[in-house]
């Protein structure tokens, strides 16, 4: 099952299931006290929501506009450094996973533009494997990880290099530059999330091909060392970072311009589409 | 004036002024729409607030447990080596202001426990200065920065330092461990927040002295800095780092340990007590 956040003409936000035809609102059909995705998730489970799926559409895909899958996470854990090439690339060391924090604004739905920050000319693609918590927890043992792990997106962590300066914070939260989605695929979609392909284009051109086999950290390990310090909950996002060939690593560098189309596919997850535009030109 | 959150015997969020004598609510004569500190900021000037002032107090000091400052607020960011004599103990060099992330579950009130996390044995100290936003805005320019601030108040913001490892999230966050208040001090009370002395003890002994004029990044630096890159909203918490002598840089090390009583005094915003309790004796 694919779960979306997203909103219609009156700008609402709303969330549903998505199938090849179009939406199967959930909200309305759940009761007044569920509003929004992490709400469905926090309350129902995938199997209880999964009895909607085969109602008819109530939106075709072309009056929707994606929202981030989840716009309004409590908390957004990045880890980087997570695939070998990419800490060659950047001379990590780090034993430990190196984790940063994104705030909700900072993202953008599949299909919605990103914006490249006026304030930077080293604006960068990084194509990743999100997951979405389903569970509360706290101290989850590696063996227990999965269980509270709702399902998987696509996300572009999208980067201003000359800003990451210590602690990357300042290069990864400016508003909408990171994309998240289409979907929110539930776990039971995808028996391994460490075998999947994955693609990141720019203008069609395929710039990073990896696979998240090749993850250091496994998302077991990703959820017990973040629950050792800090309580998981029903909608929490975590990124698992960038495979290498990010456009900073290529001779010569090749840093996002407005007009760029970049595209993250990962296998079973779906691909996720967003258009670079000057921050400059809406806001 | 001085804004306070707290509760009472039913345990419910309330914000008010702090007197000598004791709290005067402000939610209720504010209004349905402000059940909360942060919305009282977006929604009244301090001047408007200070006219409730001189109401007789609702509830005394004795009734009432304080809350963090700012008990969620949306965005708390760290400013981490400011001072010299930090940067030296912690070998920086960086020229841009470091900066990390805190997540609200991290907070602790005003003379509430502040918990040692069990899988740390260095629970360390850091006595900080920290500033709320009253008013929001992006691209700020340092010139305009203070007509943001709302006021001012104490953090101690307590790190596993075990497990700062990269980019200090996992250090920083772990639950209950950041003391915040007693209150926010407003700005019109502190004409120049960079002419204030700053001491931490722990059971008594002084063990951080240092001055507000000794911060490499000021204030206004600050705001320009972060509001470059992400947009900054009422009730937003920035932490401004803190002096050296934290508790790792000491011979032997100085860390903190349950029962240890730590208290951070900065001049005119009072001082914020927090006795540090095993978290494994709560949870």
């Amino acid at each position: 099952m694919k779960l979306v956040s997203f909103t219609t003409m009156n700008a609402q936000e709303r969330y549903g299931i998505l199938t090849a035809d179009g939406v199967i609102e959930l909200g309305p059909r759940l009761g007044e006290h569920v509003p929004t995705l992490v709400d469905a998730l926090t309350h129902f489970s995938i199997e209880e929501l999964n009895q909607y799926a085969s109602l008819p559409c109530d939106y075709r895909l072309n009056d929707i506009h994606y929202l981030p899958v989840i716009p309004r996470p409590g908390k957004i854990l990045c880890i980087g450094m997570n695939y070998a090439q990419k800490r060659l690339e950047f001379a990590s060391t780090e034993e430990a996973p190196t984790l940063f924090i994104r705030f909700a604004d900072s993202q953008a739905g599949h299909e919605q533009p990103v914006l490249k920050p006026t304030c930077t000319e080293q604006f960068d693609y990084e194509g990743e494997l999100a997951f979405v918590i389903g569970k509360a927890g706290r101290h989850i043992a590696p063996e227990d990880a999965y269980a509270h792990v709702a399902g998987y997106s696509v996300y572009m962590d999208g980067s201003a290099r000359d800003w990451q300066h210590a602690w990357y914070t300042a290069g990864k939260n400016w508003p909408q530059t990171g994309g998240f989605g289409p979907a929110l695929v539930t776990r039971d979609e995808i028996p391994d999330p460490h075998a999947l392909t994955l693609q990141t284009r720019v203008n069609g051109e395929a710039l990073q091909n990896d696979h998240t086999r090749n993850m250091i950290h496994t998302i077991p390990q990703i959820v017990a060392y973040i629950s050792t310090f800090t309580p998981l909950s029903p909608g929490d996002v975590i990124l698992t970072g960038s495979p290498g060939n990010v456009g900073k690593s290529l001779v010569p560098p090749r840093y996002l311009h407005a007009g760029d189309v970049v595209e993250v596919e990962i296998e079973g997850l779906g691909t996720l589409r967003n258009t670079v535009v000057d921050a400059a030109d809406v806001e």
